[in-house]
């Protein structure tokens, strides 16, 4: 039977009362170690790094040149991000944002750059259930920041085009990397849509067939789970939305052509969304029908048989009585008219039933 | 049984973490060979060929003497798709989105040209399903391409009229032309809300006669439809209205009025879904109240029997008891007092029930 | 039993392909012979005549010293709406549109005219139904042609006040003329409302006395009619807001005024139009759980006679058995005592069910 | 068993056809006699009288020296009406919207005057019922006309402030009077909000404690109540902001302030409207909840006595068989082993069903 | 088992009719004695002192060298917030605003101060309840004035952070410590929503168990006070949005950006609000369709039994009639072969019903 669950829980409400700028991991502290990967590149040249604990050498990331990705996963080192955050002087309430995973897609502007929160969204076949993490983008002139708390292998397809070199990437600024690595997350919606899809047509067959109950708490949970993924992608639109309209120097008039790509796709996984919502709804008024169907049928019967032999059983008992002067009990054949009596009754109603299209 | 279903589906998730600008065509390959027409016409002149593997030739209808109508039917081979391309000088998003062929309706300004996209429907009478095609339209300043992936007949009167010289047509510019082929593709739309009038309303006479369970799922997936009809359909209103709005130099003042009428028709046709699934709506509440009341109905029928015949077993039973001392049993006409009595009572509850209008 | 249905069905699939400017009637055909009527005034001089085969005859309404009102009934002959649009310069696309008698109430703004279109709204009496009527209206410098398909008595207060020189309308201008009929128009909109309150109180009363099935089916295609209803009132408002807020010459500042009561009046009729919807919502609700109230009742007393007499025929049922050895058979009083502790336990179960309020 | 109903009707369709400006009173003419009263004060002088016949008198209201508040009570009386609109220069399309008591609150600016119409609302204790009374009011540079028909007492703590000379009202304008008598009918709207919580929590418990269906009716009357409140109110909101936002000279900017207090009023009330609404609707569905429970209940009683008797009648009837084999009926504790065996079977059926929690 | 009430009860209609500015508190008053908490801070400065009679030392506060904030608690002495309002030179409706408890979320702007009011949430663990009360601030150029009825321990994390000086908020101004409280008044939001989303789970597995009439109840006055909720918490956005936009001197442009992050803050409990609904709609529907599916299941044993035992009684009742001429009842092993006979047919009903999956 096909599940799909989240998983997320965060409890926001530790952070009651603390100043702004105080750093608290709010989320599940999921991978073991820290760690940052540095891409530094530009048309003709590619350095790739780990940074472990010399945090610092990321200075070097600040000079324009190169194009640098500095993918930092795991955020329960608090510790590490405070010291991103002095390198590339960013404000106090993003570094919150960061470590807050319960973050809603947005995208602020600051003076010197862009911070862009989104969800990013996989499927995990073992569990059956749809897994977020929260993604925070930094954009600055020559470098992008990523933020995440598990080592994804989601971006696994823009590392290979910036290390073979392949497309317009390698000679494109940061907004474009910005771009690529939006453009992979949400297109990694539409396998959530499909895995949605599938579900929603599997209960729709097994429903056709028979109703169940268990299936009911399925479609219930199903439409749930709709509602915490509309939770996380309906705000999606809107930050593409604000990007594209925002004349921002960080952002390159042409890579604006690539995220109007993206704010498309962002609306069709939307609209998918809404679609299935209606049909979990109509497949639920499906459910209850089907139920109802089911016992006016069984209702039918019952009524078909307690119809026909209520009577039948009354004649019998009329002629169980004990009086002694009931003529008919002497009769010879006294017992088959009553009998051949009752057949003719009861073929009667079930002739009439028939045709009052009761059966 | 009449059944409206679409046969569309395509697998976005393939897709995943390509490249922009790589082109993957994302479809069902229909047609089996790619044809190319051109209609390159002007007032007084009219040049119709089929353009097989010269595509360099195309590079004519840049000129801008006359307008040149360029039909291409199959897109699964991308290497045509791309060479048109380099031609027309389009950017790679664009060609992208006319292989994928699951894309929303839109339109897309770029320096030297408009990008349309939008769903022809097409009611396909065998199958009795709605089949869903998307056309890509490129307007340049002379020049009209058109993408679809099957060779379709709907555009037959827009030929007939530019080969027969009638109208505006041959008169007009490539905007026209861009109109004229919308036009067709809106209008449409109309036989397939003629088609879904005609089907709610067999239902409507249906579950009037007489409601059956197998009418709920067709109404289960008629309301399916109209969500994906919807989806299609909806779109085209602001597509049309960002072209009425957009001062764009492709598109002639005078052509703007005629575009006036093709928003027009199509809010006419969001109208129709839109009343159409109020009406699906209201038609599900009316069957699931009809097989309640029919339900009601066989209740009462069974109440009746019941309430009448159980009292009257009781009595019956009675006297079908053996104790050696009940006087009624030796009475002369005790039978027939108990029997005049049972009838006496029968009739009496069945009259209360009349009255109580139970009947 | 009241019905409300609306009665007109327009075929547009009919049209599909035809080059804009092919005229072709779609509708029903009503009236026999056209007939335009033609009122042309002053505030101090009066002409009114019927205009047969003369077209031509109204090329002197150009002239702007008076005022015309040019009253075509009778579109079937597409033949005089051809010349007539000769005559006053109007677009193709207005011609298809006042042909086109499915359109949806909208105003347009050309050069040289005002193009409007709105539904008339009657009630017959005897088909117990709405009909829909288009009208439409061309508002130029000093004449107002108005089209319909019949012949309307709707307009013929307007014709009084024109003929008797009452009020400001022989002093005013082509716009107040229009504001007039246009009023008339929307004042006739409330007859439908009265009917349709009156209707739905009526339902409300039936249903309070007692639900039947019947009156289901009416209260749905009661909301079907309102469904087709607000299609067509619903878009006047949005045509009168055009016409103020335009700040055309061939309005008169003073004339806005008077249509800002138009617009209070369509909003109006919206208005009940919404709350007629829900009030037919709560019908619906009201009649099911009316059905659903009997029901319980009947299966209530099913269920009391049930749960009395099984267990009293269970007992009169061990009485009847016949072994030879139970002794109560042979006591003297056995039967009166077995008829009394029936008597008591019916009589018990009774009271319980009274006191759990069961009856 | 409190019940709200409200009572108005006016029959609009009377009017069609008629030129604007032509006087006609639409509503219940209540009040006896037209009755207008002039108050005329400043912040050191105040003159009270009534005026009867000599509206001429009136004039003097033009002078700006003094504030004049003219409330006039009784609409039936149109030469009244038509006397004032003359002194005043009011519009005739305002003279009409003052008579047709149906109006919707609105608010229109004329070049001398502002026009302002709202619904009073009053709970009428001993019929149980709202009241709504349509009240219209001409503000001038120096004078309030408020027109109602009948003679309110709602008015009455304003005209204290004014002759105690309390508060700003004296040393006000007549925008600050406008605003009070506004601030006083608003502010009116909460009791009959009271009353509506008040009944709706009534039902509550009285569903909570055992549902009836006559309480069904109620709530469907309470929702078509609300709906018509919702039409009455919901317009203030949009009359206010017009009022705020239109920079009219009538209007002095520390007037604008006090609106604002008034418009946050209509909005608190429209959100209770909202509310109450989606309460009661709630409260059906409680409602229809509570009688499917009640009716589980029945059934499950009907079902746990059918299910255990009907075996055991069915037993007691194979020892009531004569047939003249049958060796148990002739052991001599076979009555007493059959009566074991059923009292074990019974038992054992009821302990099954309490297992499976179905008592 | 947990139930979510809330206590508020304001009786509005006790105002109808006063002058605007006669104060009177509308609430309940909670506190004994009315206390003024005093906290004069800057980078390098703290003052803390309560404030009992000597109301006129407020004045001091006026003084822009220090920011002071006055935290008065109790409101049920309008001699008080009287005598406040003139030391600040505080608009009467705003001090009316401030006494009455009933009002909605706001922010008003005039020319020397910002009036603020907001819902502040607390759950009440003992009553297990949530409790609604007022906050009034007033921000000056450097004070911050906060009104509330109970004096609260809420505040107490800024009061912390002044006296310790830790943060950015002692070297801030009046309106970093407005956002600071705002700050911790929203993010006590999440606390209540936590409980909500525990309560609802809790009630979804409860469902899931075993369906009981008293949860309906309770899911019923869940989704009512979600109503109230909404109704405090919605209009939070509109407020912050108007702070941000509002280009007022009194804020400064760095603490406009952390508003944005309070907006953030409010819009996350604005859409778990709007889940939370959809969740209990949905938890409804499954508890009907479970209670729906019991009964099924319930109807389905009456059935079989009744299906089952009908026929074998009526076969029972033949063998008990009394006719002197039924040969079976003389065959040697008639009772055993009518005992067989039932047996088979009882059996194969059962399996009957087996095969169509009725059990």
């Amino acid at each position: 039977m096909p599940k799909i669950r989240s998983t997320q829980k965060v409890k926001k409400s530790s952070k009651i009362g603390l100043a702004p700028g105080h750093l608290i991991f709010l989320g599940d502290a999921k991978s073991e170690d820290v760690c940052i990967q540095l891409m530094d590149y530009s048309a003709n040249q590619l350095n790739v790094k780990e940074v472990k604990e010399d945090i610092k050498d990321l200075e070097t990331c600040l000079s324009q040149e190169t194009v640098s990705w500095i993918d930092i996963s795991g955020l329960h080192d608090t510790h590490i991000i405070e010291e991103t955050g002095k390198i590339f002087n960013i404000h106090s309430l993003t570094l919150e944002d960061i470590l807050n995973t319960d973050q809603r897609p947005k995208v602020d502007f600051y003076d010197e750059y862009i911070y862009l929160v989104v969800k990013m969204l996989s499927y995990n076949e073992k569990e059956n259930g749809i897994e977020y993490e929260q993604v925070s983008f930094i954009l600055g002139k020559s470098y992008v920041i990523s933020f995440q708390e598990n080592k994804g292998d989601i971006f696994d397809p823009v590392r290979v085009r910036i290390t073979s070199g392949k497309g317009r990437i390698r000679s494109s600024g940061a907004d474009y990397l910005l771009y690529s690595l939006l453009d992979v997350i949400v297109d990694n919606y539409f396998l959530i849509m499909e895995k949605f899809g599938e579900t929603i047509e599997l209960y729709e067959e097994k429903l056709a067939e028979r109703p169940d109950a268990k299936w009911l708490n399925e479609v219930y949970h199903l439409k749930r789970e709709i509602l915490f993924l509309r939770r996380s992608v309906w705000p999606i639109r809107e930050v593409v939305t604000k990007l594209e309209r925002d004349e921002n120097p960080l952002l390159n008039e042409k890579t604006v052509i690539y995220l109007r790509d993206v704010y498309d796709h962002s609306i069709q996984v939307i609209e998918s969304i809404e679609i299935y919502r209606d049909m979990l709804s109509g497949l639920l008024d499906l459910y209850l029908s089907s139920v109802s169907n089911r016992m006016n049928e069984v209702m039918k019967i019952l009524t078909i048989i307690a119809t026909i032999f209520i009577p039948l059983t009354f004649v019998v008992g009329i002629y169980g009585m004990n009086f002694e002067n009931m003529p008919e009990l002497k009769w010879k054949y006294g017992y088959y008219i009553i009998m051949a009596f009752m057949l003719v009754l009861g073929a009667g109603m079930f002739i009439a039933f028939k045709r009052r299209k009761w059966l």
